[in-house]
């Protein structure tokens, strides 16, 4: 069956998923890398940074490999995390912040008011700028994914619209012990969802993280 | 050395301590019972709730235990851990949530712009009613306790007090993974507070919270 799911979203213990101040420079706002030291770690992290994967296989690895193992099909993200740019585009050549080569390998859509042609990358990644409801950017992406899973990559608002709407099936979610103190609150207006589903945590001894994963309850 | 500790505070996801809408019905408003259920699963949260200590000692006892072990010799709470009610003190004979038999059996500091006569319990506890700044206060619990560790009670407003004013030693939290969407933050203003802790996590198999202990580092 193909699964809604949520990947490697990290989160800090009060609740932001990114900080405060996107810009070009600074994908994750005032945060910078601390939401994503832990996965640096990871072998999957030392091969996207050009690093040598010395890190011993661990949680942390087999929590990402999950994510990216073939069982997505295609992706959803907000235009905000596309592009740091607001309105109508500016014709100026913006292709994501990933290069010519995304991780995704899948088509992408990207939910924007302001559609615009797709983009296709020579990696199998494909842009599609979408304006429409959770429910009808979701249909579109089921269909490209063609029975394998959709991911919800993000931002968090954008999440967190897919959690309210209850379109979410599995969702995994590491839990930083940092303290933001500002940005964007992955669980604003979320009160009570645990109710819907099972969470389930574990620590990773190496980068001491908490992975938590929520699954949707039957029925 | 005795230490400035904070034990078995838990916390929601979002990263609320306690719920909106305190009152004498509910300690914790909105947020219920759901706070601490983790709790009741444990020896000692079966002997306070009168039942029998049949769940298995793992390592939620242990957690607790390091709380109860008669190594804290003085407490400090904010008033409204200890009544509900504001203002200059109404002559209602209350004497805490806790009935003649608070579980702290040692003198307890209560933080108060309006201060009282002590009251004495047959077990030890005493709660004296001061004005004073943290470092006032804690100055009056550390020499009550003569060598032995003082403990930050609560609620969630002094603890972010203390920890702000870099007073607290070691923590003992606990994650819950509920979603309370309002109540008092633990967290508010304490932005980057985890670069002068070693922040460390541990699951608990038989409850699914998360213990996260926070040793102030060294220097």
């Amino acid at each position: 069956m193909s699964l809604v799911r949520i990947t490697q979203l990290a989160v800090s213990l009060d609740g932001y998923a990114t900080g405060e101040g996107q810009s070009v420079d600074a994908p994750f706002g005032h945060a910078g890398g601390r939401l994503m030291e832990w996965m640096a770690a990871t072998r999957l992290g030392a091969h996207v940074h050009g690093q040598p994967a010395t890190a011993p296989f661990g949680v942390d690895d087999a929590m990402v490999h999950a994510g990216w193992d073939g069982s997505i099909g295609a992706e959803i993200m907000g235009r905000r995390k596309f592009t740091p740019q607001t309105g109508p585009w500016a014709d100026d050549g913006w292709r994501g912040w990933w290069g010519e080569e995304p991780p995704f390998e899948t088509p992408v859509f990207v939910m924007t008011h302001h559609p615009r042609p797709s983009i296709e990358m020579a990696n199998g990644t494909s842009f599609h700028f979408v304006d429409g409801s959770p429910e009808e950017v979701l249909a579109m992406a089921r269909e490209a994914a063609g029975g394998t899973d959709v991911r919800i990559g993000g931002g968090p608002t954008v999440v967190r619209q897919f959690l309210a709407a209850g379109l979410v099936d599995h969702a995994h979610l590491v839990i930083v012990p940092i303290i933001l103190g500002r940005g964007v609150s992955l669980w604003e207006g979320l009160e009570g969802i645990e109710e819907r589903y099972d969470m389930r945590s574990v620590v990773s001894p190496t980068t001491g993280v908490t992975h938590l994963t929520m699954q949707r309850r039957a029925g």
